[in-house]
């Protein structure tokens, strides 16, 4: 059979660069990873025993595919007391992850051959989407900015590209890789260029939970009619592998994305849904136990990190911290990270699938000592490279 | 903002009039449901007891997305002791349910503008992952053949569609909605047609397990290298809301149907993964109970609806009969559908979304209790319109 005349958007769009590195020196034994977005904590003990509830309930029946009701219930009151959100339960749809949530909007929002603004450093899951849907991924370098877009470089976007339909925009708050985090000022900044060009804003805010000595905001505030948000269970309440998101919109729009969901998955797992409610109802204060060690963590990379002399982007959210690397290494941020693998084993993330191929992206959702080990293992390389500052 | 620039493809899809039908008569409280293909037994104990040690084992990370290997490897065996399927783990794609497998199938093989050839009666989401991928479906009636697709049939329609580019073909065997199945005969007369056309078999044989008194086979057995077999255990495990099925491929295409299935959902839930080991495992003889209970069922209908002057595809697999409605209605299929509800609350499909407007799906994946009530509340319907013969 002729390959060729396949769909070329999957046959053209790239594998995820994390996690088939992650993968890939996974079969290291000795490796000690801070690749994948991957909380080492539990999951919360009472939402283990409402899934355990669930299955003894045989609670296994397709459910309604916007989502339970319960669960939609819940989420919108939980999600309105922590961020203000304003969304009724039916513009709620419950989705497999954030990334179904984010593959639905994607393919709901656009046409072939729109363009979708973003702001790199980037999650590249967000232009593997763009490809996959052919869509024009239009990359905007926010580095100078402290890595936050701003309403200027909308603007310069438009005016400098004519030729492109620019329909969406992706603000990914707290961000993954950098975790950067927008002030209300910033977000409150960007809603003229936003509306006056009518474009879609895809809100990534399931790092939400997870900031550090600054609060979250949400641009649904201002521009509710036209903003698409993403949340979900994953990081707040550390559970990834459950796979249970949030897509939140107006009316409308959100009935159109939850019947591409339909098409896409039919449902999320029902008692992964059974037990988010629990998450929803009583889970509002699992997060902060783990936000707080989170902090504790990212205070310690960022002086051991100052310490051997590198730069990193300041980071108030999320678990990452994204790390250029010394001039003294000439090679790309992969040969890096394979280096870095090979020699020390240590996992991090090549900088490269972000749009900075001079960087690394460091995962503190790891244990301490792991963390402590990735920090003595990045200090050899650096030894060993002829970059490590005199103490 | 303007809704008529988003993705006509998703707009303009048809919403599941089967999960619609079902979820709008939920609200009546003694409201009868035949509706969907929902198994009434519960999960094995032995499955459910594996979900819950993998939550009490803390599996809550992303498992790699193709799927866990151990469940990859399980499955392979499984299906070919069972049906004979010749794929290796690394052909195999671990999905969220068939719908999602499905939905990747589709996404991959095809170009917008192609066209897939769908026999009706057909599950209605065929032509809706038709719709949303913008291909043509190109519906062909396999009525008069006892609901089973011809090669005759397929050659007759690329002659007389020479504008088309038919690239793929749905072959769903067992059948939803008519329980037809296909002999080793039919399905390997279908092999040179669609050999020297290089067409596309997509092979959803979800319901493999469930055949009465005849064989399941797979195409994928001479067409190895141009089918995609969608399977799960939905039905053979009774596990529709745990969302678990399998995309099974030839090397080269099931590597992107794996990358368009991480960028649609990341993975499968990682405690059903789990599960479904043990499913895959030890769980080779599940199905049997329930499939000889069906199988009562199954007759029982058939007597029942013959009794009733009604006629019937014969059923050999699934769990669905597919009604003709007498020449006394002179009304659409949702009407009937919509007045059995009303009046003897019993719920059955409409015929319509799966091609045949005088016709109504019952599924027997319920209660002999509730399988009863139907046949009366069906009873006093035709009664009600004078299309009851004399005993």
């Amino acid at each position: 059979m002729d390959l060729s005349k396949l769909n070329q958007d999957i046959s053209n769009v790239k594998p995820s660069v994390l996690r088939q590195f992650d993968h890939d020196i996974s079969a290291d034994p000795k490796i000690v990873k801070l690749t994948l977005g991957e909380p080492d904590f539990n999951v919360p003990d009472h939402i283990k025993q409402a899934a355990i509830k669930a299955i003894d309930n045989n609670e296994s029946h397709y459910p309604y595919f916007w989502g339970v009701q319960e669960l939609r219930d819940a989420a919108s009151s939980y999600y309105h007391d922590k961020f203000g959100y304003n969304y009724t339960s039916d513009q709620i749809v419950v989705s497999v992850g954030a990334t179904e949530g984010l593959a639905a909007t994607f393919h709901t929002l656009f046409q072939p051959g729109d363009a979708v603004i973003i702001p790199t450093p980037a999650y590249p899951v967000y232009k593997s989407m763009s490809d996959v849907n052919h869509l024009q991924a239009l990359m905007i370098d926010t580095r100078a900015n402290g890595c936050v877009l701003t309403p200027e470089q909308v603007q310069q976007a438009i005016d400098e590209h004519p030729e492109l339909n620019i329909r969406g925009v992706v603000i990914t708050d707290p961000s993954n890789p950098t975790g950067a985090v927008y002030t209300e000022e910033q977000l409150h900044a960007l809603v003229p260029v936003l509306r006056d060009n009518e474009i879609w804003v895809i809100s990534d805010e399931i790092y939400g939970e997870l900031t550090y000595g600054v609060k979250h905001y949400t641009l649904s505030k201002w521009l509710s009619d036209q903003t698409i948000v993403i949340n979900g269970l994953s990081k707040s309440h550390a559970m990834t592998g459950w796979r249970l998101g949030f897509v939140f919109g107006p009316s409308g729009v959100i009935d159109l994305i939850a019947k591409c969901h339909q098409y896409q998955v039919t449902a999320a797992t029902s008692i992964v849904q059974y037990a988010a409610i629990e998450a929803m109802t009583n889970g509002e204060e699992d997060a902060e136990a783990m936000r707080v060690i989170y902090e504790k963590r990212c205070n310690y990379l960022r002086t051991a990190l100052g310490k051997l002399g590198l730069d990193i982007v300041k980071p108030q959210g999320a678990f990452y911290v994204f790390v250029s690397l010394p001039d003294a290494w000439k090679d790309d941020s992969m040969a890096f990270a394979k280096k870095l693998a090979k020699k020390q084993h240590v996992g991090v993330i090549p900088g490269a699938p972000f749009g900075d191929d001079h960087a690394i992206r460091i995962s503190y959702a790891a244990s301490d000592e792991s963390i402590h080990a990735a920090v003595a293992g990045l200090k050899a390389v650096l030894e060993d490279i002829g970059a490590v500052p005199v103490e």
